[in-house]
C-alpha cells in the first residue's frame, strides 16, 4: 500500500467539512483505497464485476441441491442480463463480465460470454485431484488475462462465481489453507438437507486425507480440491492487485478464491475489500484469515458477485466523499 | 401496506432465477417496499434526500462542541455541494433538497436553499418550551409542503438534518416519547467531553421535569423539547407516507423526527425504512420503538442524511433485482 497516499487521504479527511471521524468506517475505507490505488483522492468510476462459471465433478457425490445443468443455464441467463448479479451490477453502474472457464453443459450465450474453458468441469475431487497442476496454473493465467484484456481500466473489480457444486470445492480449499476442520467450514450451499450436508463433509474429509496438499502452495490446493472458477478468480485477484486495482470479495466461493490467491502471493491481501457476511459458516473463517471485516450481513447466499456488487456503491460513496467534499478552508468555515 | 402487492412480490421472488431466499434481506426489503408503493415491482429511480436545517436555543447551555454559526455555514456549504450529504446523495443518484426551517445565522445560499424559516432558531428548551404549539404545527406543515411542492414524484425520500444543538433536542424527544431515561438516550453528538455530556443530560432531565409533556401527542413533544427541523422532518415523513412514498431514516436526529411523526400518526411507521446504526446510544432505542433493524453499522455520526443516502443504493438494488431478474420460466430453466 502507498503510505504517502494514505497519509494525504487521512489528512484530507480531517480537513473536510464534518467532525473528524464522523463518517466512521467510510473514512477508513476511503483511506485504504487511497493506499491501494496510490492516489490520495481515488475515484471508483469504472467498476467491474467478473462472474466466472465452471462445473465440478464432485456433483456426482450428491453434494448439491441443483443439477449440474444449471451452471450452463445460468451462463445463458447471465448473457441475457437476467440474473441477480446482472441487476445488482447495473444498479452499481458496474460492467459485468461473464467468463466460462470450464462449464460442462451446453448454452448458446452471446458476445457477453468470454469463453476460456480449461475443461468440461473438474474431475470428481472425491476420487482424486480436481485438476492437474498444469490446469490449475492455466486457470490462474486465464484470470490474469481477463483483467489484462477486458478490464485494464477498471478502478475496482468485484469477484463473482457460478458453478453447481462449488461450495464443496470452496469448503475443501478453505479447510486446506486455514487448517480449519471441514465440519466448521462446510454449509448448505444452495440448500441441501442434513443428509446431503453430512455427505458433503465426508467427501471433503476423505479428499483432504487421501491427498497430500501443501497449504502454503495455493496452486497445489487448487489442483487437489479446487475448481476452475476458483483458480480463475484467484488469477483475477493476483493480476488486479499487481495493477493496484482494489478487489471486492463476495461470498464463500470468492472467499476461497481470495484465500487461494493469498496462498500464491500474500501481497494480494492488501488489495482485498470485504462486502457481505454470507450465511455459509466458513465465510467468517475466511474473513478472519484474510483480516477482513464484512460491511453488512443480509443473510445472502446467492454468489455470482451479488453481495460484492452491492458493496461497490458503498465504496464509491466513501471515495466520492473523500474526493468531492469541501474542506473547512474551502467552505470558509473557521475551525 | 398493500398486502396484495406484497403477496405478488413474494411470489415473484420465489420464481426468480436464484435459490428461493438466497438474496436474504434484500428480498424482504423489496417485498416491504412493494407493499409501501402498492406496486409488486417497485422502482426507486427518483430518490430524494431532504436535508432540513435549523438552530437551537439550547446551545446557550454549552451542550455542543461547535458554535451555532456552523449551522448557517453548513447551509452555505450544502448550497454549493460541498458537504458529506451532497457527495453521498450524488453517489446514490438522488436529488438533495436543502431546507432552511429556522437557521439563526446569516448565509448567502442560492436557489438550492428552500427558505421557510419558522423563526431564527428555537427558544432555549432548558428554560421553557422550545416553541409554541402553533410553531410546531407550522413546522410540520412546512415539511408536508416540501414534499407536495418539491418532491411529489419521488419514489423514496431520505431524511437528513443539520442543526448545532439538535442531538440535545433529539434526546429529549426520544426520552419523552419512549419513556427512556435521558441518560440512556443522550450521547456526545458532534463530540462534547464528559462534562458537556453531564450538562446535556441534566438539561434534558430538567426540561422534561419542568414541562408537562404528553408523550402520545407528537406535536406537544415537539413544542416542549423539539426543534424546527425535527418537526419539519416529521412533516416530510407524514406527507410521504400518505403518498405511499417510502421514507429512509438516517441517524439519531431523523430517528427523533420519525418518532415524533409516529406519535402524531402511528401509520407512518409502515413507511419507514432503516439505514445505519449510529454511534449515538439512543439510536437503538428509537429503532426498537419503531420496529426497525439497521442495515449496517459504520460508526457514522455526521447526520445530514449521509447514512440514509448510502442506504438508498442498497434499496435500489433490492428493487432492481425484484423487478428486472428473469424468472426460471423466462430463462427456460426447469425447476
Amino acid at each position: 500500500l502507498d503510505e504517502s497516499a494514505m497519509d494525504r487521504a487521512r489528512e484530507r479527511q480531517d480537513q473536510l467539512t464534518k467532525p473528524p471521524g464522523s463518517l466512521g468506517r467510510l473514512e477508513e475505507l476511503s483511506v485504504r483505497i487511497a493506499g491501494m490505488a496510490g492516489d490520495p483522492t481515488p475515484s471508483l468510476d469504472s467498476p467491474v464485476v467478473v462472474t466466472m462459471a465452471a462445473d465440478h465433478g464432485v456433483v456426482e457425490e450428491g453434494v448439491s441441491a441443483f443439477p449440474q445443468s444449471v451452471t450452463a443455464a445460468m451462463v445463458e441467463n447471465f448473457a441475457h442480463d437476467g440474473a441477480g448479479v446482472n441487476a445488482l451490477a447495473r444498479t452499481a453502474g458496474a460492467e459485468n463480465i461473464i467468463v466460462d472457464i470450464g462449464v460442462a453443459g451446453d448454452y448458446d450465450g452471446n458476445d457477453r460470454v468470454i469463453r476460456k474453458p480449461i475443461a468440461a468441469g473438474t474431475a470428481n475431487l472425491a476420487n482424486g485431484p480436481a485438476m492437474s497442476r498444469e490446469e490449475a496454473i492455466e486457470a490462474v493465467e486465464v484470470g490474469r488475462e481477463v483483467v489484462a484484456d477486458h478490464a485494464p481500466d477498471a478502478d475496482v473489480i468485484a469477484l463473482g462465481d457460478m458453478g453447481i457444486g462449488n461450495t464443496t470445492a470452496s469448503a475443501a480449499v478453505t479447510a486446506a489453507i486455514t487448517g480449519a476442520d471441514p465440519a466448521d467450514v462446510t454449509g448448505r450451499g444452495s440448500g441441501i438437507d442434513d443428509e446431503g450436508l453430512d455427505r458433503k463433509i465426508a467427501v471433503i474429509r476423505r479428499a483432504l486425507a487421501d491427498r497430500e496438499v501443501d497449504p502454503e502452495d495455493g496452486v497445489d490446493v487448487l489442483r487437489a480440491v479446487g475448481g476452475f472458477e476458483l483458480a480463475g478468480l484467484a488469477g483475477i485477484a493476483l493480476e488486479a492487485s499487481s495493477r493496484r486495482i482494489p478487489v471486492v470479495v463476495d461470498g464463500f466461493i470468492t472467499g476461497a478464491a481470495a484465500l487461494s490467491a493469498w496462498a500464491i502471493d500474500e501481497r494480494v491481501s492488501h488489495y482485498l475489500l470485504p462486502s457481505h457476511r454470507s450465511v455459509e459458516d466458513g465465510h467468517d473463517v475466511q474473513h478472519d484469515a484474510l483480516g477482513l471485516e464484512p460491511l453488512f450481513d443480509f443473510g445472502m447466499r446467492l454468489g455470482e458477485g451479488t453481495g460484492a456488487a452491492v458493496a461497490i456503491g458503498i465504496y464509491r460513496g466513501a471515495c466520492t466523499a473523500l474526493r468531492e467534499m469541501a474542506t473547512f478552508e474551502e467552505a470558509g468555515i473557521p475551525t
